[in-house]
């Protein structure tokens, strides 16, 4: 077989693997998720034809602080989307290493009595290295549920740090979890989500201390409206604050509703169509710095070693990056 | 005053404040934080002219959980090395917004009874925005305390995302502090972290469950040890786990013990060049990185509405990211 017959060959079984995901095969589904966690180059082919197929699933994004609860929480919403017949995707963001496989293996067991139901997809990501690389890894999951057909599509993660805000960002709503007593600390941390968040969960909310929490959160959320800029001419979003008990079920239903009236809000203002927009030009943008960034390392690859020499050199003071980084981009 | 004199008085300002960092000016080391912080351009012709005088400060990465008493272990730490006659800086990281000023505030009093120390200096970062600004904002600062002739600089985060995981990168030596019995959700967080954990810390070791928390670390290093590929050439470092009560300084003698034989270890293996090394490779990536992607910008924003025409035409589907950004990364 000639090189080119062979390129044609896997060219073709390309177009297969997405083509199949179309026409609703999970395995070809889970197999693109896992090209596209481990960054491979050959998952873009089929994104791409995935791409004119996306845009209809709901995205509702999972948040808060260690042991708030979010996979139950989570494992709930599914029972109740499939209650109502929606078909369901669940991307679980983990931002841990292979060595963590009992603790991550604990929360999707839970999550295991879906494993039966051909409408629930659930997906585990655990890409690291690259910076950003987790959020785009998360956001093509979301892709590829989105054109299997899915209604809504969970994305769960920790909620802190830049990457967990900018995962948040993929969903049309934001629920953020958070459970009653926490301390100074987890204020801190749910700061940097806070200001996405369109729906709050107080968890675990038969335990003390639930109303000093819902104290905390309203005023938060004044704080943020104080310092909101403007755009006065925008209807706003009234985040309500609901109140679970997500191991017995209570006040799921509350949060529910609350999830679909930003769903409404957002459908009658227009602003899913903005979110849409703004989520579209953030992801260009990290494409294309990923792209550029690839494009310059495979220069200073052709030169052997250039790159060992140049952090020697730097870590030596021999040259300031910023000067190296000049030369080269010029 | 012509266009080119304002450049030139504007150029002799510029090399003032970092020529009066190097003399020891607190107050233009803030400044120059501060613009590090605010991500200004300005900044990278000061840092290029502190770069030869760097290089010589040991950075302490200090990273755990939620609530696991980082800021009183880092106190304890400012005091501990005081005693000795270093001159100390503190870089603490908050993935947290504006609103988040009082919780934020709550932890920098405690250190505020250092206000007084000349030698001690202290300062926060809540760069948020673009992804890995963060940890750039944070080597930079690092490198200004460098310069400052700071002896140990402590970085302090929440060590929760890759952004985390970076920022402790910064450092020759990395403490994870954990507490006990913080479940199964806080393994999965210490995960991405443990690996490049070199000291571990038992903080609120008065409380039950410290000897299990001791026993999960040290079967999660042996696991480490298992997984960790070859290498087999290098000096390895067997981290020790250090029990202490930040609140009291119990155990605090043990734990700066841990930290200075991992000092001794770097220095006597040749580890420490490597880890320079590394560093500088990575820094020099993301610089690259971030000037590849801004040059790219402001070739679009000279085509006014370029940018907001692509995002709208990804939202409607009409052209696929990958395709738009290979069009223009030609």
């Amino acid at each position: 077989m000639s090189a080119k017959s062979t390129a044609l060959a896997r060219s073709a079984v390309n177009e297969t693997l997405a083509a199949r995901v179309l026409a609703g095969d999970v395995r070809a589904a889970s197999r693109l998720m896992r090209d596209v966690d481990d960054g491979r180059e050959s998952a873009v082919p089929e994104l791409q034809v995935l791409f004119p197929h996306t845009g209809k699933a709901r995205v509702i994004g999972l948040t808060g602080s260690p042991g708030a609860g979010k996979s139950s929480i989570g494992d709930r919403l599914i029972h109740a989307y499939r209650r109502t017949g929606k078909s369901v995707g669940v991307v679980a963001v983990d931002p841990s290493s292979p060595f963590s496989g009992g603790a991550i293996l604990g929360d999707r067991v839970r999550m295991q009595q879906h494993a039966e139901d051909p409408d629930v997809f659930i997906r585990s990501l655990a890409t690291r290295g690259n910076l950003g690389g987790l959020s785009r890894a998360a956001a093509d999951c979301v892709r590829v549920m989105d054109a299997m057909g899915k209604d809504i599509i969970l994305v769960e993660t920790v909620g802190v740090g830049q990457d967990e805000v900018d995962i948040a960002g993929l969903a049309h709503t934001v629920v953020l979890v958070v459970v009653p007593g926490m301390g100074d600390d987890v204020q801190a941390i749910k700061a940097g989500i806070l200001e996405i968040a369109d729906v709050f969960c107080i968890n675990k909310a038969d335990r003390d201390g639930v109303d000093r929490t819902d104290r905390e959160l309203r005023s938060m959320l004044e704080l943020r409206r104080a310092v909101s800029t403007g755009e006065a001419h925008r209807a706003t979003w009234e985040p309500p604050i609901a109140r679970t008990v997500a191991l017995d079920g209570r006040g799921m239903d509350d949060l529910v509703e609350a999830i679909e009236s930003h769903a409404r809000f957002l459908a009658q203002t227009g602003q899913r169509e903005d979110r849409d927009v703004l989520r579209a030009r953030t992801e260009f943008l990290a494409i294309l710095r990923d792209r550029l960034l690839a494009s310059a390392l495979q220069r200073l690859e052709r030169q052997r070693g250039k790159l060992d020499e140049i952090a020697s050199r730097i870590a030596r003071r021999e040259a300031d990056p910023w000067s190296l980084v000049a030369a080269l981009a010029r």
